[in-house]
């Protein structure tokens, strides 16, 4: 059994790495970290988690504590894993980080958009942007991984394959995506409380969410990037514009789709657009394209689970290849539906 | 006191119409006709209404039931209102029609995106287009008026003025939009079902929405229009981009917008992305926009409650208008919040 | 025009106040307070507030602000207008209470439920208890208003009239209740946040909320009440179950409920369990019963809007009676539905 | 390899079965039958399923479609079962049955609450009532069991170790219980529909809700059940009330909850009242109770996902015992949260 430990237990991605390993095969959650919740039990944390798990205590994070750790989940604000990754990787330990830290390879671009310099740029190099259907092969010999974010996992799931097989203009790309209110994290504010966001749908982010300069390096492209939240828990739908390069069959960019994910476990390839239903509690994603003969755009989307395959689910994906298990043990791609 | 008829009384734009007129100064629902509900007490077709309106009951329309009429609002399936226009406006009552059957100029248009020949035109020329803060003087004068959509009015109250200020290219339209359930009206269908909707967000009608021919037509635009469903009962966002045809200050469109509406009692113009439900079961729109110098293209956002300013609320102004009453009476701008 | 001053403007009682007063014909909002918000725009503190009151200013309040008011409206924290009545009451203005504070007649009664002190026993005589509905002359005349609180509103609607005609025996009653989370306040707490609350249903208060002695001592009874938090922003339906005093046809308790509520225009009573979207915005009520014979009990249900009828309407509506208004001015009895 | 058939596959049960048994050890879905589906293929009949599962066609039931199966595990409407038993367990095959049709000893009792004579009750001693932690043993050793409905089960856990105790009254229970929307099951009605729901809280089913029949026997009780719709897709929160028989300690009722279920890995012991949610998505079940001195009553809560320990999870674990497998194979206690 691979002996993990968790950095921000506490939190929703926490709460959810810890019901997917509660039923791993492979990975046994060893070791649980949350500095503001620390000494509470974890019962009182998560009312999700019974049974013996509920007994457990989290503990504030100590370099010491990676002690016969193999693997460290990090799920933590942006900026704390860039403190904690050399003392992770001094121990041996390896490293799959949820945070933006490490998925920038540019630390000017990072300073940019954070507004903070970097603080451990000497590292950079040794992440591996963490999107298994894209790089798989990198992500078994990693030490250490840069799980994509959520918002941009979707977009890059419906568009990577379109950029790699030239049907569209990168430097077009409109990405206009909604997601459940899980994906702004646990903290607690009047823009995330029921009564604000109940039967209501806004945008926020206008022009400058991070997430843009993910979707950009990942894409080779420029992105118009606006998020939105929606009154539901989990989920996140992608709606990706962007002007084809030339005239084309309507279905020829959901032929590359299916091409690009024919032997992938956790990417469904539809015809129809997808809801984040279908993949709600689940590591699964859905993705559909088709070219507008009417404006000479191609439309392509994409859904996931923010907590799932846009976080919690991902990381474990990754460990999985890292550590040479089944990619799919631990993980679902069906949806809790209804 | 005018008296109106109700044609489509039992869907929901008739309930709607019901619940504000029964607090309106000048205009009386008095006679309601709904063919799959006639013969049924009112009370019974609309749990929300009480008091002696309960015990009315909806008829089956007739053309000698508008004797006395002196307005009819016709809240039915498109196809059906061609059919009736002519009866109604012969009878002397005016007509705000919320269907599309009245609301595209030209007939090929409509045959186009509702794939059958339109029954009357001959009748187009008589109705205005429905929206009061881009048409008011015309609809004064009007006998007849074709209410605009639910998503056509999101999209145009933000779009248009930044079109006639030349700030934005309209073939360069995109309009990503969602909407809440009660748009899709009051047919029961798996599609609309709780446990389908809750919780899950998707987009539908992909390239070929026919709302999106009446924004073309009101902006003189390209429009590339997706519509999403979105988990709650009211409300439309439209997030709208466009080139823009310069450079311009980050809040040039804001002020273009400002201008435009600094009259209008029921359209706001923010600083911030409005949320949906801040005009919920209301009359009210809010509009802001920005130019985004990284893209050179323009954001702008449009929020309504679908039943509210995207049809029921709309048509009441409409008919204020028609009748010199005053613009507002029977209808508020505040959202029912939170 | 009457000039009422809200205290407590910037939680969800004051919106919705401001909402109503907005298109009240003979009250006006003139003076707006809210300690934790002074001086902020009414339009920053409320998003469904547009128009010339969005750029009013939030002020602390002092006593000599009410110079020149007729009438305060105090939505308030319990504890907090016991310190400001007597200097309110000493102004000249009358006085509509929604906290807790003058709806116990028993200061010691008070004191168990609250843990507390109460600081104005002296004042207890000049409060009527505020439902309309049953103490209509007295609210009349009176110079202050204890107006009823959410859960007791809905619970007393349901069973007062059955226990006034002696049909139920009023030391067996057990109340079942769930209410949006609007109830719950302004707030912000991860109890109420979106994630918590999203397709959850809960109890809470078990065995002592605070709600029960005053249903006590408006119904004469021994209550035990159970609130329940229900993932939906506004409304509260009480289901309430009590031992029959005798035999009875099954819809004996139904008549009762109609000839109490005969003349009332906001209260429905239905033959069906009613939804509480049905008065969902609203004013209204509605509320049903029968007698079981499997069992022995009478089962009496009653629906209303915590906001509307259970908070700001109920309000209003007093103030209307004191002074003598129509008492359906600014108000309505028709939910915003669906 | 245990070969199960599904009956009623095309349904939310059905569903929900599919999306257990895709991860399952030991008991794989070899055939699935659906009458009002039949050959569609079930990517198309349930949106969540993906994968290789997608592409199998929904069958149209006949007896020798049972050739080779070692299980069956029925999901259809009641009446149904009841025709097809004989047929299922002369094939030689195990048999779980969700429906009605088997749980109620007495088929007069059938007769009274679902108005039709039973058409097998030759079988009813065949059957073994499925709720594993009170009937371990027995089911271990059945061919054939009849898995407790979803508000019974949350009922029953809580109350049923309080009944055995004696604590209670079993002839003064009130069960006032909500449930979520796929309750009610995947036909497509007005009542279910997301702008009727959304929103709302409702009572159903007032006086003669058929689980009563069934709460009953399994509690030796007479029961006044009242069920609720909550505006969320699963979950159902039972809330008991019944008479103590004598004074005892507060937390007397807790005591005898932890001592019952202190070996079962799905149910959960709180001291506080647990919310829906916290086993949305899962098998587990939270249960917790107290004694109230002021009223001499014992309330007693319990909390289920409908669809996972009330439904399919339910029969996933009868299955388990049945085949001699771990008990939690397939299944998880740990919630969806958030």
């Amino acid at each position: 059994m691979i002996r993990s430990a968790i950095l921000g237990a506490s939190g929703y991605v926490g709460g959810e790495l810890l019901r997917l390993l509660s039923r791993h095969p492979g990975i046994a959650a060893t070791r649980l970290f949350g500095d503001s919740k620390a000494g509470q039990k974890l019962g009182a944390v998560h009312p999700h988690i019974g049974g013996a798990a509920a007994a457990l205590e989290v503990e504030r994070f100590t370099p010491d504590a990676l002690d016969g750790i193999d693997l460290v989940f990090a799920a933590l604000p942006h900026g704390e894993s860039q403190k904690w990754a050399d003392t992770i990787l001094a121990s041996g330990a390896r490293l799959v980080d949820l945070g933006a830290d490490f998925r920038l390879r540019d630390p000017d671009v990072y300073a940019t958009w954070y507004g903070e310099a970097h603080q451990a740029p000497h590292l950079l190099d040794q992440f591996v942007y963490g999107i298994p259907e894209l790089h798989c092969e990198a992500i078994r010999s990693a030490r250490a991984v840069a799980a994509a974010g959520c918002y941009p996992t979707a977009t890059i799931l419906a568009c990577k394959p379109l950029v790699d097989a030239g049907l569209i203009d990168p430097k077009s790309l409109i990405v206009d995506a909604a997601s459940g209110v899980s994906g702004a994290g646990r903290g607690v504010k009047e823009g995330t409380a029921f009564n604000t966001v109940d039967g209501s749908f806004a945008a926020y982010g206008l022009l400058n969410h991070r997430h843009t300069a993910e979707m950009e390096q990942a894409l080779g492209a420029t992105v118009l990037f606006t998020p939105h939240l929606a009154p539901m828990t989990r989920g996140i739908l992608a709606t990706c514009y962007a002007t084809a390069v030339r005239e084309m069959a309507a279905d020829e960019p959901l032929k590359v789709l299916r091409a690009a994910y024919a032997n992938e476990p956790f990417v469904r390839v539809s015809d129809d657009p997808p809801a984040t239903k279908w993949v709600s509690g689940s590591n699964g994603a859905v993705v559909t394209a088709r070219y507008d003969p009417r404006t000479g755009r191609v439309l392509a989307l994409g859904a996931i689970d923010n907590l799932g395959k846009g976080a919690a689910g991902q990381m474990v994906q990754c460990a999985n290849l890292m550590f040479g298990l089944d990619e799919a043990a631990g993980l679902s791609a069906e949806g809790v539906f209804p």
